[in-house]
């Protein structure tokens, strides 16, 4: 199985190469992990101007801070008439070594 | 001017003793601050048991993931009829030492 970072990178480039195969809105899927904001700021401008019509931000925990800077970056610096189509709390229940724990998620979905 | 932990301890001392005199919608906010996280939820059930109809989470930077924490510990653990009737994100301009900076802020608009 492919990790979550793995994941987002494979999709950047896929669309980077060949933006028409990217056809199913669950696809435009970004998943916020460890790296620099601006890495992800990037991947999402990269993806609308390849003519994606939608995109999803995705994190959990201390991730989701960085998510709505991810968000407000990409809008106010980059794409002015970028929408947020809806924002979505919840809570994912996740397996660990001591047992199950709780963890809040985030997410965002952008459109144009 | 009073800070933003003051207020909101303020806020819930005048509720707790007299809970008519909070009226105005406006008046009940969380600010999100360093506070362990069930001092906010407990907070916020306490307000929504003294006839509260609505409450607004605030926060910015890397409280936000404990703002949406809040949100969700206070819904699935104590008060499950909870919707979020809002959730909007913005960006703040704070004047600091070294001139303004930008931080994300998320405000989550709660009503029974």
């Amino acid at each position: 199985m492919v990790g979550r970072e793995e994941s987002a990178i494979l999709l950047y480039t896929v669309n980077y190469f060949d933006p028409k195969r990217i056809s199913m809105a669950e696809l435009n899927i970004i998943y916020v992990g460890k790296k620099p904001t601006m890495n992800y700021v990037l991947a999402i401008v990269t993806q609308f101007n390849n003519n994606v019509e939608q995109i999803t931000i995705k994190a959990r925990g201390k991730s989701i801070s960085k998510a709505v800077d991810i968000a407000e970056i990409t809008k106010h610096k980059f794409i002015k008439e970028l929408k947020y189509q809806s924002i979505k709390l919840d809570t994912e229940v996740l397996e660990g070594e001591r047992g199950q724990s709780n963890v809040s998620s985030i997410e965002i979905l952008l459109t144009r």
